[in-house]
């Protein structure tokens, strides 16, 4: 599938495999990136029962990690290669439990800005050939440029 | 501080403490039940290294995960005792970086319902005596009672 | 464009069409029903400088009423004849000042339950021969059995 | 009730005063601003059939409208005077049917930004020396300053 958006840094695709590589709890939860392309990023998550709530499911603060990075990173792909990525606020629908032999996290991005991004997630459950939607994500985010990260640390 | 809400069920406290005890999750990434009131429930979560995004900070989905599970067992305390939880959905507004020696979770109800629970959460950073308000939560939860409980399984 | 969902009342439409006309704040706004199908229906609304915020743009709020009639109709085409319907919450993004000559909310049902419906609307200005996406929302609805609503009133 | 905020704008409660009448909408759905404090304002609206839903309730979009312009210019008012404020998205729980003979709608922040600012919302229904909490608010709201102003106008 081709993506809409161009992006406005050509070495998009490294940035965020970096970024990436540098979310220590990728690695905790056993996370991995599938595919990058301008505006839109896949994660893919394994079923661990280290991962679980009390039933036995996925819990949803792990399916909103990985919603999270997919939307963050779908965001980040867009910005310009000197930007960081701040997640401002999403907010999920936990439409069926998270049951499954792994888990595909899908963010896209429905609005670029100069500075904030609309992004939208959607969590696939995964086994048996199938795949079903089992949660939506809506998301902001915010692109922060070196001068306001000055500011910010400052 | 004492509550509002008036628990259907006596054995809440211990009721909550199972239901917390099995979340294999909360194992994994280290966080303790530090409260359990009617309708109130707080988490903590020392920072670890293992659970952060690209800068170092908390990822905002373990964020979520202790902010989902204080204001899931808020409402889960106010359950009648046949009750399961699950969460419809949440939003979480992060209004600074999760940054602090340890995280703690506030979940209260706002409105109990006979099905539906509404909660609102609170996540405070800590460390050198501060403590900062860094993220708020707004959920919705379900209780499942065993006849539905059935047909869903069914 | 056909619907993946089948009615559980082949009177959907008007139904859907009657409930319509009991909403007063419709015909206050002046906003009509454009199509009903199977889990999806469409509300159109013309600009009015008596619907706008301080820079004469439709205000979030007006936005969010036909958005939520949208996919508040949306989850009520999938219910059984004796339901009532319910917003239990719902979120906006506005990714564009709501300017136009008109505004077209469509909403659209993701996950239908026995008794929680997940739903997604979107916000389209038209104009000029121009259409373009300007919010989005997620809503959580509830149908109300008559059993329920007897309990509710009591 | 004191406020924690200090404006940056001495005329702040002037200019929030401005820019609501500027709101036609208020003025076509009744609502009144009833008090403006540093980052925290209330709104009025009494009861009209107008503008209700199917089943003779104040529908949701029009208490996210009050709810909406409180939470916004409970940033606005701790802006500088130069700012336009914008609404980047909000959530809205629905605890109880609106039913009443006046709402409240009262907005307050809770995380002032230099340009994102965190607020939330809660709606009173009122009548008969009543009040109960009806629906709460969780909105993001920005400051655009005039470069930004200039920027996104051309």
């Amino acid at each position: 599938m081709s993506s809409q958006f161009k992006p406005k840094d050509a070495g998009f695709k490294a940035r965020v495999a970096q970024s990436f590589a540098e979310q220590a709890i990728m690695r905790t939860i056993g996370a991995t990136l599938l595919e990058v392309m301008p505006g839109r990023v896949e994660i893919e998550l394994p079923y661990d029962r280290g991962l679980t709530q009390q039933d036995g499911f996925i819990h949803a603060g792990i399916s909103s990690t990985i919603l999270d990075s997919a939307c963050g990173y779908a965001a980040f792909s867009l910005m310009p290669a000197e930007a960081r990525v701040l997640t401002i606020e999403f907010k999920i629908n936990l439409l069926a439990p998270a049951a499954g032999e792994r888990f595909r996290a899908l963010g896209t991005v429905r609005k670029p800005g100069r500075n904030i991004f609309a992004a939208e997630g959607e969590l696939y459950a995964e086994g048996d050939g199938d795949s079903a939607l089992i949660a939506t994500m809506s998301a902001t985010l915010m692109a922060l440029m070196p001068a306001a990260q000055q500011h910010e640390a400052g």
